[in-house]
Protein backbone atom coordinates (compact mmCIF):
# COMPACT_ATOMS: atom_id res chain seq x y z
CA UNK A 1 0.00 0.00 0.00
CA UNK A 2 1.54 3.52 -1.25
CA UNK A 3 0.33 7.10 -1.01
CA UNK A 4 1.40 9.50 -3.09
CA UNK A 5 1.82 12.92 -1.99
CA UNK A 6 0.35 15.94 -4.45
CA UNK A 7 1.50 18.94 -3.61
CA UNK A 8 0.97 20.76 -7.01
CA UNK A 9 -1.68 20.96 -9.10
CA UNK A 10 0.78 19.95 -11.98
CA UNK A 11 1.69 16.57 -9.54
CA UNK A 12 -2.03 16.27 -9.36
CA UNK A 13 -2.91 16.71 -13.62
CA UNK A 14 -0.09 14.43 -13.64
CA UNK A 15 -1.34 11.68 -11.14
CA UNK A 16 -5.20 11.79 -12.84
CA UNK A 17 -3.47 11.08 -16.06
CA UNK A 18 -1.25 7.98 -15.31
CA UNK A 19 -4.25 6.96 -13.81
CA UNK A 20 -2.34 6.91 -10.20
CA UNK A 21 -6.15 8.64 -9.10
CA UNK A 22 -8.77 6.62 -11.09
CA UNK A 23 -12.50 6.31 -10.61
CA UNK A 24 -15.20 8.29 -10.99
CA UNK A 25 -16.05 9.23 -7.79
CA UNK A 26 -12.64 9.79 -6.26
CA UNK A 27 -12.16 11.77 -9.31
CA UNK A 28 -14.96 14.10 -8.12
CA UNK A 29 -12.98 14.63 -4.78
CA UNK A 30 -9.32 14.68 -6.31
CA UNK A 31 -10.65 17.57 -8.90
CA UNK A 32 -12.07 19.26 -5.38
CA UNK A 33 -8.75 18.78 -3.88
CA UNK A 34 -6.92 20.44 -6.97
CA UNK A 35 -8.73 23.63 -6.83
CA UNK A 36 -8.59 23.73 -3.00
CA UNK A 37 -4.57 22.92 -4.02
CA UNK A 38 -4.39 25.97 -5.95
CA UNK A 39 -5.89 28.30 -3.74
CA UNK A 40 -3.65 27.19 -0.60
CA UNK A 41 -0.99 27.95 -2.96
CA UNK A 42 -2.25 30.71 -4.34
CA UNK A 43 -2.45 29.91 -8.10
CA UNK A 44 -4.86 30.77 -10.45
CA UNK A 45 -7.64 28.86 -9.87
CA UNK A 46 -9.45 29.63 -13.04
CA UNK A 47 -6.36 27.96 -14.53
CA UNK A 48 -6.20 25.10 -12.68
CA UNK A 49 -9.29 24.30 -13.06
CA UNK A 50 -9.52 23.87 -16.53
CA UNK A 51 -6.20 22.15 -16.36
CA UNK A 52 -7.80 19.40 -14.29
CA UNK A 53 -10.59 19.33 -16.03
CA UNK A 54 -8.20 18.81 -19.24
CA UNK A 55 -7.00 15.21 -17.61
CA UNK A 56 -9.98 12.75 -18.43
CA UNK A 57 -12.14 14.06 -20.42
CA UNK A 58 -14.88 11.13 -19.78
CA UNK A 59 -15.86 11.21 -16.54
CA UNK A 60 -18.37 13.65 -15.30
CA UNK A 61 -17.50 14.15 -11.78
CA UNK A 62 -14.11 15.43 -12.16
CA UNK A 63 -15.69 18.74 -13.94
CA UNK A 64 -18.70 17.94 -10.76
CA UNK A 65 -15.81 18.37 -7.97
CA UNK A 66 -13.50 21.25 -9.54
CA UNK A 67 -16.75 23.35 -10.23
CA UNK A 68 -18.38 22.40 -6.71
CA UNK A 69 -14.74 23.88 -5.00
CA UNK A 70 -14.47 26.55 -7.37
CA UNK A 71 -17.81 28.51 -7.13
CA UNK A 72 -17.77 27.72 -2.91
CA UNK A 73 -17.19 30.61 -0.55
CA UNK A 74 -14.20 28.40 0.88
CA UNK A 75 -12.79 25.94 -1.74
CA UNK A 76 -10.71 24.14 0.83
CA UNK A 77 -13.65 23.30 3.44
CA UNK A 78 -15.87 22.39 0.10
CA UNK A 79 -13.32 19.86 -0.99
CA UNK A 80 -12.84 18.26 2.22
CA UNK A 81 -16.66 17.94 2.49
CA UNK A 82 -16.82 16.40 -0.64
CA UNK A 83 -14.64 13.62 0.18
CA UNK A 84 -16.69 13.35 3.71
CA UNK A 85 -20.13 13.07 1.44
CA UNK A 86 -18.36 10.77 -0.73
CA UNK A 87 -17.74 7.79 1.61
CA UNK A 88 -21.80 8.55 2.85
CA UNK A 89 -22.92 8.64 -0.35
CA UNK A 90 -20.72 5.35 -1.23
CA UNK A 91 -22.49 3.73 2.19
CA UNK A 92 -26.15 4.80 1.22
CA UNK A 93 -25.54 3.16 -2.35
CA UNK A 94 -24.34 0.15 -0.79
CA UNK A 95 -27.47 0.02 1.56
CA UNK A 96 -29.81 0.52 -0.92
CA UNK A 97 -28.31 -2.08 -3.24
CA UNK A 98 -27.49 -4.88 -0.91
CA UNK A 99 -31.08 -6.41 -1.32
CA UNK A 100 -30.95 -6.52 -4.46
CA UNK A 101 -28.40 -10.08 -4.28
CA UNK A 102 -29.93 -12.92 -3.01
CA UNK A 103 -28.06 -14.89 -0.55
CA UNK A 104 -25.42 -16.61 -2.24
CA UNK A 105 -25.41 -14.28 -5.21
CA UNK A 106 -22.26 -14.95 -7.61
CA UNK A 107 -21.85 -11.23 -8.59
CA UNK A 108 -19.77 -10.33 -11.65
CA UNK A 109 -18.17 -6.64 -11.69
CA UNK A 110 -15.93 -5.03 -14.06
CA UNK A 111 -12.94 -2.91 -13.31
CA UNK A 112 -12.80 -1.39 -9.99
CA UNK A 113 -15.79 0.24 -8.69
CA UNK A 114 -14.38 -0.27 -5.15
CA UNK A 115 -12.47 1.63 -2.60
CA UNK A 116 -9.86 2.42 -4.54
CA UNK A 117 -12.01 4.45 -7.16
CA UNK A 118 -13.75 6.34 -4.57
CA UNK A 119 -12.66 8.24 -1.32
CA UNK A 120 -13.77 5.32 0.63
CA UNK A 121 -16.11 2.11 0.68
CA UNK A 122 -17.22 1.68 -3.24
CA UNK A 123 -19.93 1.80 -5.24
CA UNK A 124 -20.70 -1.18 -7.24
CA UNK A 125 -17.60 -3.20 -4.74
CA UNK A 126 -19.86 -1.23 -2.35
CA UNK A 127 -23.25 -2.57 -2.83
CA UNK A 128 -21.21 -6.67 -2.62
CA UNK A 129 -19.63 -5.35 0.73
CA UNK A 130 -23.07 -3.87 2.49
CA UNK A 131 -24.22 -7.51 0.68
CA UNK A 132 -21.49 -9.22 2.24
CA UNK A 133 -21.86 -7.27 5.90
CA UNK A 134 -25.49 -7.88 5.57
CA UNK A 135 -24.41 -11.87 5.81
CA UNK A 136 -26.02 -12.31 2.20
CA UNK A 137 -22.50 -14.26 1.27
CA UNK A 138 -21.90 -12.76 -2.17
CA UNK A 139 -18.83 -14.32 -4.17
CA UNK A 140 -17.38 -12.25 -6.69
CA UNK A 141 -16.10 -13.05 -10.28
CA UNK A 142 -13.28 -10.60 -11.48
CA UNK A 143 -13.20 -9.90 -14.48
CA UNK A 144 -8.76 -8.65 -15.22
CA UNK A 145 -9.91 -5.49 -16.89
CA UNK A 146 -7.72 -5.59 -20.25
CA UNK A 147 -5.53 -3.03 -20.61
CA UNK A 148 -4.97 -1.20 -17.37
CA UNK A 149 -6.20 -4.75 -15.33
CA UNK A 150 -8.02 -2.49 -12.30
CA UNK A 151 -9.91 -5.54 -11.71
CA UNK A 152 -6.80 -7.95 -11.14
CA UNK A 153 -4.61 -5.28 -9.88
CA UNK A 154 -7.17 -3.35 -7.55
CA UNK A 155 -10.92 -5.44 -7.22
CA UNK A 156 -9.10 -8.55 -6.18
CA UNK A 157 -6.99 -7.06 -3.58
CA UNK A 158 -9.63 -5.37 -2.08
CA UNK A 159 -11.89 -7.94 -2.07
CA UNK A 160 -8.90 -9.84 -0.51
CA UNK A 161 -9.13 -7.35 2.04
CA UNK A 162 -12.38 -7.16 3.18
CA UNK A 163 -12.65 -11.16 3.02
CA UNK A 164 -15.01 -11.79 0.74
CA UNK A 165 -14.49 -14.95 -1.87
CA UNK A 166 -13.76 -14.42 -5.71
CA UNK A 167 -12.25 -15.55 -8.41
CA UNK A 168 -9.59 -13.70 -11.39
CA UNK A 169 -10.82 -14.31 -14.75
CA UNK A 170 -9.82 -12.66 -18.06
CA UNK A 171 -12.44 -10.63 -19.31
CA UNK A 172 -13.18 -13.04 -22.49
CA UNK A 173 -14.56 -15.90 -20.15
CA UNK A 174 -17.46 -13.62 -18.89
CA UNK A 175 -19.86 -14.93 -21.60
CA UNK A 176 -18.80 -18.99 -20.74
CA UNK A 177 -19.82 -18.38 -16.83
CA UNK A 178 -23.07 -16.49 -17.41
CA UNK A 179 -23.68 -19.60 -20.13
CA UNK A 180 -23.07 -22.17 -17.31
CA UNK A 181 -25.28 -20.43 -15.39
CA UNK A 182 -22.59 -18.97 -13.03
CA UNK A 183 -23.32 -15.49 -12.22
CA UNK A 184 -26.74 -14.58 -10.92
CA UNK A 185 -26.28 -10.38 -11.83
CA UNK A 186 -23.94 -7.68 -12.85
CA UNK A 187 -23.01 -5.06 -11.12
CA UNK A 188 -20.76 -2.21 -12.37
CA UNK A 189 -19.92 1.73 -11.44
CA UNK A 190 -20.23 4.82 -13.65
CA UNK A 191 -18.06 7.61 -15.43
CA UNK A 192 -21.48 9.47 -16.54
CA UNK A 193 -25.09 8.75 -16.93
CA UNK A 194 -26.80 10.71 -19.26
CA UNK A 195 -29.59 12.54 -19.74
CA UNK A 196 -31.55 9.33 -20.69
CA UNK A 197 -29.92 6.54 -18.71
CA UNK A 198 -26.94 5.51 -20.98
CA UNK A 199 -24.23 4.68 -19.07
CA UNK A 200 -20.81 5.21 -19.93
CA UNK A 201 -18.16 3.05 -18.12
CA UNK A 202 -14.81 1.40 -18.67
CA UNK A 203 -14.36 -0.81 -21.83
CA UNK A 204 -16.15 -3.79 -21.72
CA UNK A 205 -18.74 -2.86 -19.88
CA UNK A 206 -21.51 -2.61 -22.98
CA UNK A 207 -20.19 -6.03 -24.07
CA UNK A 208 -21.18 -7.22 -20.55
CA UNK A 209 -24.68 -5.73 -20.61
CA UNK A 210 -25.51 -7.24 -23.98
CA UNK A 211 -24.06 -10.37 -22.27
CA UNK A 212 -26.13 -10.49 -19.46
CA UNK A 213 -29.43 -9.49 -21.42
CA UNK A 214 -28.33 -12.32 -23.90
CA UNK A 215 -28.65 -14.49 -20.90
CA UNK A 216 -31.56 -12.77 -18.88
CA UNK A 217 -29.28 -12.00 -15.89
CA UNK A 218 -29.67 -8.53 -14.29
CA UNK A 219 -27.28 -5.56 -15.13
CA UNK A 220 -26.97 -3.17 -12.71
CA UNK A 221 -25.35 0.72 -12.18
CA UNK A 222 -24.03 1.71 -8.62
CA UNK A 223 -23.13 5.26 -8.99
CA UNK A 224 -23.52 8.23 -6.44
CA UNK A 225 -26.23 10.83 -8.30
CA UNK A 226 -22.80 13.44 -9.13
CA UNK A 227 -22.65 10.77 -12.11
CA UNK A 228 -25.65 11.39 -13.82
CA UNK A 229 -25.03 14.79 -15.96
CA UNK A 230 -28.35 16.05 -17.25
CA UNK A 231 -26.18 18.09 -19.84
CA UNK A 232 -25.17 14.71 -22.00
CA UNK A 233 -28.53 13.76 -23.90
CA UNK A 234 -27.49 10.14 -24.59
CA UNK A 235 -24.51 8.63 -24.44
CA UNK A 236 -23.42 9.48 -28.16
CA UNK A 237 -23.00 12.67 -26.60
CA UNK A 238 -20.20 12.03 -23.90
CA UNK A 239 -16.85 12.20 -25.24
CA UNK A 240 -14.78 8.70 -25.64
CA UNK A 241 -10.93 9.19 -24.54
CA UNK A 242 -8.69 7.31 -25.73
CA UNK A 243 -5.65 6.31 -24.07
CA UNK A 244 -1.85 5.52 -25.09
CA UNK A 245 -1.88 2.31 -27.31
CA UNK A 246 1.49 1.06 -24.83
CA UNK A 247 -1.47 0.61 -22.20
CA UNK A 248 -2.31 -2.65 -24.46
CA UNK A 249 1.11 -3.26 -26.10
CA UNK A 250 3.08 -3.45 -23.06
CA UNK A 251 2.44 -5.20 -19.70
CA UNK A 252 4.87 -4.17 -16.73
CA UNK A 253 7.46 -3.60 -19.07
CA UNK A 254 7.02 -6.09 -21.16
CA UNK A 255 6.29 -5.67 -25.05
CA UNK A 256 3.33 -8.56 -25.98
CA UNK A 257 2.99 -7.68 -29.64
CA UNK A 258 4.85 -6.60 -32.40
CA UNK A 259 6.56 -3.22 -32.86
CA UNK A 260 5.00 -1.04 -34.90
CA UNK A 261 1.61 -3.02 -34.45
CA UNK A 262 -1.30 -0.40 -34.53
CA UNK A 263 -3.72 0.02 -31.58
CA UNK A 264 -7.08 1.48 -30.91
CA UNK A 265 -7.15 2.15 -27.15
CA UNK A 266 -11.25 3.14 -26.31
CA UNK A 267 -11.18 3.89 -22.61
CA UNK A 268 -14.54 3.38 -22.12
CA UNK A 269 -17.93 1.94 -23.77
CA UNK A 270 -21.93 3.39 -23.67
CA UNK A 271 -24.19 0.88 -22.83
CA UNK A 272 -27.75 1.76 -23.51
CA UNK A 273 -30.45 2.61 -20.61
CA UNK A 274 -32.66 -0.72 -22.16
CA UNK A 275 -29.93 -3.22 -21.15
CA UNK A 276 -29.26 -1.38 -17.60
CA UNK A 277 -31.87 -3.20 -15.01
CA UNK A 278 -31.83 -0.65 -12.56
CA UNK A 279 -29.44 2.52 -11.14
CA UNK A 280 -28.45 2.27 -7.66
CA UNK A 281 -27.82 5.88 -5.98
CA UNK A 282 -27.47 7.13 -2.63
CA UNK A 283 -31.09 8.16 -3.22
CA UNK A 284 -32.09 4.51 -3.96
CA UNK A 285 -33.01 1.99 -6.75
CA UNK A 286 -34.50 3.25 -9.79
CA UNK A 287 -35.37 0.61 -12.42
CA UNK A 288 -34.95 1.10 -15.86
CA UNK B 1 11.35 -16.77 -35.46
CA UNK B 2 12.42 -20.01 -33.57
CA UNK B 3 12.44 -23.48 -34.51
CA UNK B 4 11.54 -26.25 -31.50
CA UNK B 5 12.82 -29.73 -32.35
CA UNK B 6 11.14 -32.56 -30.54
CA UNK B 7 13.05 -35.61 -30.59
CA UNK B 8 10.90 -37.80 -28.42
CA UNK B 9 7.14 -38.17 -28.04
CA UNK B 10 8.09 -36.62 -24.34
CA UNK B 11 9.64 -33.48 -25.99
CA UNK B 12 6.59 -33.55 -28.22
CA UNK B 13 4.06 -33.97 -25.42
CA UNK B 14 6.07 -31.17 -23.98
CA UNK B 15 5.80 -28.59 -26.09
CA UNK B 16 1.86 -29.21 -26.84
CA UNK B 17 0.68 -28.80 -23.47
CA UNK B 18 2.88 -25.81 -23.22
CA UNK B 19 1.60 -24.38 -26.48
CA UNK B 20 4.56 -24.10 -27.97
CA UNK B 21 2.48 -26.13 -30.83
CA UNK B 22 -0.97 -25.11 -30.57
CA UNK B 23 -4.01 -24.65 -33.08
CA UNK B 24 -6.45 -27.29 -34.12
CA UNK B 25 -4.55 -28.61 -37.47
CA UNK B 26 -1.24 -27.84 -36.29
CA UNK B 27 -2.16 -30.14 -33.23
CA UNK B 28 -3.79 -32.71 -35.69
CA UNK B 29 -0.55 -33.00 -37.98
CA UNK B 30 1.81 -32.85 -34.67
CA UNK B 31 -0.28 -35.46 -33.02
CA UNK B 32 0.61 -37.53 -36.73
CA UNK B 33 4.15 -36.98 -36.17
CA UNK B 34 4.44 -38.07 -32.48
CA UNK B 35 3.19 -41.26 -33.72
CA UNK B 36 5.44 -41.52 -36.92
CA UNK B 37 8.38 -40.44 -34.38
CA UNK B 38 7.36 -43.25 -32.01
CA UNK B 39 7.84 -45.48 -34.95
CA UNK B 40 10.69 -44.68 -36.20
CA UNK B 41 12.19 -45.01 -32.76
CA UNK B 42 11.11 -47.90 -32.01
CA UNK B 43 9.15 -46.83 -29.01
CA UNK B 44 5.03 -48.47 -27.98
CA UNK B 45 3.17 -46.86 -30.46
CA UNK B 46 0.07 -47.41 -28.42
CA UNK B 47 1.35 -46.07 -25.44
CA UNK B 48 2.73 -42.82 -27.31
CA UNK B 49 -0.87 -42.11 -28.94
CA UNK B 50 -2.14 -42.49 -25.42
CA UNK B 51 -0.14 -39.77 -23.80
CA UNK B 52 -0.46 -37.58 -26.99
CA UNK B 53 -3.85 -37.23 -27.26
CA UNK B 54 -3.83 -36.73 -23.19
CA UNK B 55 -2.22 -33.82 -23.59
CA UNK B 56 -5.01 -30.92 -24.56
CA UNK B 57 -8.60 -32.95 -24.39
CA UNK B 58 -11.18 -30.42 -26.25
CA UNK B 59 -8.97 -30.35 -30.15
CA UNK B 60 -10.57 -33.07 -31.47
CA UNK B 61 -7.99 -32.87 -34.69
CA UNK B 62 -5.45 -33.84 -32.17
CA UNK B 63 -6.82 -37.75 -31.56
CA UNK B 64 -8.05 -37.53 -35.23
CA UNK B 65 -4.11 -37.14 -36.40
CA UNK B 66 -2.71 -39.95 -34.17
CA UNK B 67 -5.45 -41.77 -35.35
CA UNK B 68 -4.67 -41.38 -38.74
CA UNK B 69 -1.24 -42.33 -38.27
CA UNK B 70 -1.52 -44.99 -35.84
CA UNK B 71 -3.94 -46.97 -38.15
CA UNK B 72 -2.22 -46.26 -41.49
CA UNK B 73 0.17 -49.18 -42.97
CA UNK B 74 3.15 -46.46 -42.97
CA UNK B 75 2.84 -44.03 -40.25
CA UNK B 76 5.76 -41.80 -41.31
CA UNK B 77 4.08 -41.45 -44.73
CA UNK B 78 0.86 -40.85 -43.32
CA UNK B 79 2.26 -37.93 -41.14
CA UNK B 80 3.52 -36.34 -43.43
CA UNK B 81 0.91 -36.50 -46.34
CA UNK B 82 -1.50 -34.69 -43.18
CA UNK B 83 1.00 -31.75 -42.78
CA UNK B 84 1.16 -31.25 -46.77
CA UNK B 85 -2.99 -32.12 -47.23
CA UNK B 86 -3.49 -29.09 -44.17
CA UNK B 87 -1.78 -26.78 -46.37
CA UNK B 88 -4.06 -27.33 -49.32
CA UNK B 89 -7.01 -28.06 -47.32
CA UNK B 90 -6.30 -24.04 -45.73
CA UNK B 91 -5.29 -22.84 -49.59
CA UNK B 92 -8.99 -24.48 -50.45
CA UNK B 93 -10.75 -23.17 -47.00
CA UNK B 94 -9.30 -19.90 -48.14
CA UNK B 95 -10.93 -20.17 -51.46
CA UNK B 96 -14.19 -20.83 -50.32
CA UNK B 97 -13.93 -18.03 -47.92
CA UNK B 98 -12.90 -15.28 -49.74
CA UNK B 99 -15.63 -14.14 -51.50
CA UNK B 100 -17.72 -13.70 -47.92
CA UNK B 101 -16.04 -10.86 -47.85
CA UNK B 102 -16.97 -7.41 -49.71
CA UNK B 103 -14.24 -5.01 -50.67
CA UNK B 104 -12.45 -3.35 -47.82
CA UNK B 105 -14.31 -5.50 -45.48
CA UNK B 106 -13.04 -5.11 -41.70
CA UNK B 107 -12.85 -8.05 -40.68
CA UNK B 108 -12.90 -9.56 -36.59
CA UNK B 109 -11.36 -12.23 -35.85
CA UNK B 110 -10.15 -13.74 -32.16
CA UNK B 111 -7.13 -15.76 -31.40
CA UNK B 112 -4.76 -17.13 -33.95
CA UNK B 113 -6.31 -19.61 -36.64
CA UNK B 114 -3.41 -18.36 -39.10
CA UNK B 115 -0.41 -20.39 -40.55
CA UNK B 116 0.85 -20.94 -36.74
CA UNK B 117 -2.51 -22.74 -35.99
CA UNK B 118 -1.70 -24.86 -38.95
CA UNK B 119 0.96 -26.09 -40.71
CA UNK B 120 0.59 -23.40 -43.01
CA UNK B 121 -1.62 -21.02 -44.75
CA UNK B 122 -4.27 -20.54 -41.96
CA UNK B 123 -7.78 -21.33 -41.38
CA UNK B 124 -9.86 -17.88 -40.55
CA UNK B 125 -6.69 -15.91 -41.42
CA UNK B 126 -6.40 -17.99 -44.29
CA UNK B 127 -9.77 -17.13 -45.58
CA UNK B 128 -8.79 -13.14 -45.18
CA UNK B 129 -5.26 -14.04 -46.66
CA UNK B 130 -7.03 -15.20 -49.83
CA UNK B 131 -9.36 -12.17 -49.89
CA UNK B 132 -6.22 -10.16 -49.35
CA UNK B 133 -4.65 -12.02 -52.43
CA UNK B 134 -7.14 -11.89 -54.53
CA UNK B 135 -7.27 -7.75 -53.84
CA UNK B 136 -10.20 -7.43 -51.39
CA UNK B 137 -8.53 -5.15 -49.12
CA UNK B 138 -9.45 -6.59 -46.05
CA UNK B 139 -8.28 -5.10 -42.77
CA UNK B 140 -8.75 -6.93 -39.70
CA UNK B 141 -9.73 -5.85 -36.11
CA UNK B 142 -7.18 -8.33 -33.74
CA UNK B 143 -8.01 -8.81 -30.22
CA UNK B 144 -5.05 -9.53 -27.89
CA UNK B 145 -6.91 -12.61 -26.49
CA UNK B 146 -6.09 -13.53 -22.92
CA UNK B 147 -5.35 -15.13 -21.50
CA UNK B 148 -2.50 -16.42 -23.64
CA UNK B 149 -2.38 -13.42 -26.04
CA UNK B 150 -2.39 -15.28 -29.07
CA UNK B 151 -3.59 -12.19 -31.28
CA UNK B 152 -1.38 -9.67 -30.12
CA UNK B 153 1.81 -12.47 -30.33
CA UNK B 154 1.00 -14.58 -33.00
CA UNK B 155 -2.14 -13.20 -35.65
CA UNK B 156 -0.60 -9.24 -35.44
CA UNK B 157 3.18 -10.79 -36.40
CA UNK B 158 1.35 -13.16 -39.19
CA UNK B 159 -0.63 -10.02 -40.56
CA UNK B 160 2.29 -7.65 -40.01
CA UNK B 161 4.11 -10.45 -42.66
CA UNK B 162 1.86 -10.94 -44.54
CA UNK B 163 0.87 -6.44 -45.30
CA UNK B 164 -2.76 -7.25 -44.31
CA UNK B 165 -3.94 -3.88 -42.50
CA UNK B 166 -4.49 -4.67 -38.83
CA UNK B 167 -5.29 -2.79 -35.73
CA UNK B 168 -4.79 -4.55 -32.48
CA UNK B 169 -7.10 -4.27 -29.51
CA UNK B 170 -8.37 -5.79 -25.96
CA UNK B 171 -10.80 -7.89 -25.93
CA UNK B 172 -13.21 -6.08 -24.33
CA UNK B 173 -13.37 -3.57 -27.05
CA UNK B 174 -15.12 -5.56 -29.34
CA UNK B 175 -18.69 -4.93 -28.53
CA UNK B 176 -17.67 -0.71 -28.60
CA UNK B 177 -16.39 -1.53 -32.04
CA UNK B 178 -19.43 -3.69 -33.17
CA UNK B 179 -21.65 -0.72 -31.88
CA UNK B 180 -19.66 1.90 -34.15
CA UNK B 181 -20.31 -0.30 -37.13
CA UNK B 182 -16.46 -0.83 -37.83
CA UNK B 183 -16.90 -4.58 -37.89
CA UNK B 184 -18.22 -6.03 -41.05
CA UNK B 185 -18.35 -9.52 -40.14
CA UNK B 186 -16.21 -11.76 -37.65
CA UNK B 187 -14.29 -15.16 -38.73
CA UNK B 188 -12.90 -17.72 -35.98
CA UNK B 189 -11.23 -21.05 -36.63
CA UNK B 190 -12.64 -24.18 -34.26
CA UNK B 191 -11.01 -26.70 -32.02
CA UNK B 192 -14.18 -29.07 -32.54
CA UNK B 193 -17.48 -28.78 -33.99
CA UNK B 194 -20.14 -31.32 -32.65
CA UNK B 195 -22.53 -33.10 -35.32
CA UNK B 196 -25.19 -30.24 -34.18
CA UNK B 197 -22.78 -26.79 -35.58
CA UNK B 198 -21.50 -25.88 -31.61
CA UNK B 199 -18.28 -24.92 -31.96
CA UNK B 200 -15.69 -24.82 -29.19
CA UNK B 201 -12.88 -22.86 -30.51
CA UNK B 202 -10.44 -20.28 -27.94
CA UNK B 203 -12.85 -18.81 -24.65
CA UNK B 204 -14.16 -15.32 -26.03
CA UNK B 205 -15.36 -17.09 -28.96
CA UNK B 206 -18.75 -17.40 -27.35
CA UNK B 207 -19.48 -13.96 -26.38
CA UNK B 208 -18.65 -12.47 -30.03
CA UNK B 209 -20.90 -14.57 -31.89
CA UNK B 210 -23.50 -13.16 -29.09
CA UNK B 211 -22.10 -9.55 -29.60
CA UNK B 212 -22.12 -10.20 -33.42
CA UNK B 213 -26.06 -11.81 -32.96
CA UNK B 214 -26.65 -8.23 -30.90
CA UNK B 215 -25.42 -5.88 -34.20
CA UNK B 216 -26.40 -7.98 -37.08
CA UNK B 217 -22.89 -9.02 -37.91
CA UNK B 218 -21.92 -12.13 -39.93
CA UNK B 219 -20.15 -14.78 -37.97
CA UNK B 220 -18.18 -17.57 -39.95
CA UNK B 221 -16.31 -20.20 -38.72
CA UNK B 222 -13.57 -21.74 -41.08
CA UNK B 223 -12.32 -24.94 -40.24
CA UNK B 224 -11.05 -27.99 -42.12
CA UNK B 225 -14.00 -31.25 -42.11
CA UNK B 226 -11.42 -33.19 -39.69
CA UNK B 227 -12.57 -30.09 -37.25
CA UNK B 228 -16.05 -32.05 -37.13
CA UNK B 229 -16.70 -34.62 -34.88
CA UNK B 230 -19.70 -36.79 -35.41
CA UNK B 231 -18.73 -38.32 -32.14
CA UNK B 232 -20.04 -35.19 -30.12
CA UNK B 233 -23.64 -34.65 -30.35
CA UNK B 234 -23.49 -31.38 -29.28
CA UNK B 235 -21.17 -28.49 -27.82
CA UNK B 236 -22.05 -29.49 -23.97
CA UNK B 237 -20.47 -33.23 -24.92
CA UNK B 238 -17.68 -31.79 -25.31
CA UNK B 239 -14.63 -31.73 -22.27
CA UNK B 240 -13.85 -28.15 -21.95
CA UNK B 241 -9.96 -27.91 -20.79
CA UNK B 242 -9.04 -25.72 -17.78
CA UNK B 243 -5.56 -24.54 -17.91
CA UNK B 244 -3.35 -23.32 -15.17
CA UNK B 245 -4.01 -20.43 -12.49
CA UNK B 246 -0.49 -18.74 -13.55
CA UNK B 247 -1.75 -18.51 -17.40
CA UNK B 248 -4.09 -15.48 -15.85
CA UNK B 249 -2.29 -14.33 -12.88
CA UNK B 250 1.63 -14.17 -14.64
CA UNK B 251 1.99 -12.44 -17.81
CA UNK B 252 6.05 -12.57 -18.68
CA UNK B 253 7.20 -13.57 -15.60
CA UNK B 254 5.05 -10.42 -14.09
CA UNK B 255 2.24 -11.33 -11.58
CA UNK B 256 -0.46 -8.82 -11.75
CA UNK B 257 -2.76 -10.10 -9.30
CA UNK B 258 -2.44 -10.80 -5.55
CA UNK B 259 -0.61 -13.80 -4.33
CA UNK B 260 -3.29 -16.44 -3.91
CA UNK B 261 -6.22 -14.67 -6.31
CA UNK B 262 -8.47 -17.78 -6.99
CA UNK B 263 -9.22 -18.04 -10.97
CA UNK B 264 -10.88 -19.21 -13.03
CA UNK B 265 -8.99 -20.76 -16.70
CA UNK B 266 -11.98 -22.09 -18.55
CA UNK B 267 -9.29 -22.55 -22.43
CA UNK B 268 -12.44 -23.24 -24.51
CA UNK B 269 -16.16 -21.92 -24.84
CA UNK B 270 -19.37 -23.38 -26.76
CA UNK B 271 -20.67 -21.00 -29.33
CA UNK B 272 -24.09 -22.59 -30.48
CA UNK B 273 -24.88 -23.49 -34.17
CA UNK B 274 -27.76 -21.22 -34.04
CA UNK B 275 -25.06 -18.19 -33.93
CA UNK B 276 -22.91 -19.25 -36.92
CA UNK B 277 -24.00 -17.62 -39.92
CA UNK B 278 -21.54 -19.99 -41.94
CA UNK B 279 -19.32 -22.85 -41.96
CA UNK B 280 -16.38 -22.48 -44.44
CA UNK B 281 -14.43 -25.90 -45.13
CA UNK B 282 -12.35 -27.28 -47.67
CA UNK B 283 -15.56 -28.37 -49.21
CA UNK B 284 -17.11 -25.05 -49.71
CA UNK B 285 -19.55 -22.85 -47.32
CA UNK B 286 -22.08 -23.87 -45.61
CA UNK B 287 -25.04 -21.93 -44.63
CA UNK B 288 -26.46 -22.67 -40.92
Amino acid sequence: LAFLDCTTVDDLCDAIGSMAVRGAPALGAAGAMGVALACVRGDDIADAARRLVATRPTAVNLAWGVDRARTADDPVAEAVRIAAEDVERNRAIGAHGAPLLDDGARVMTHCNAGSLACVGYGTAVGVIRAAHEGGRHPSVWVPETRPVLQGARLTAWELGRLGIAHRLVADVMAASLMASGDVDCVIVGADRIAANGDVVNKVGTYGLAVLADHHGIPFYVAAPRSTFDPASPDGASIPIEQRPPDEVTVIAGHRIAPANTEVENRAFDVTPAALVTAYVTEDGVQRS
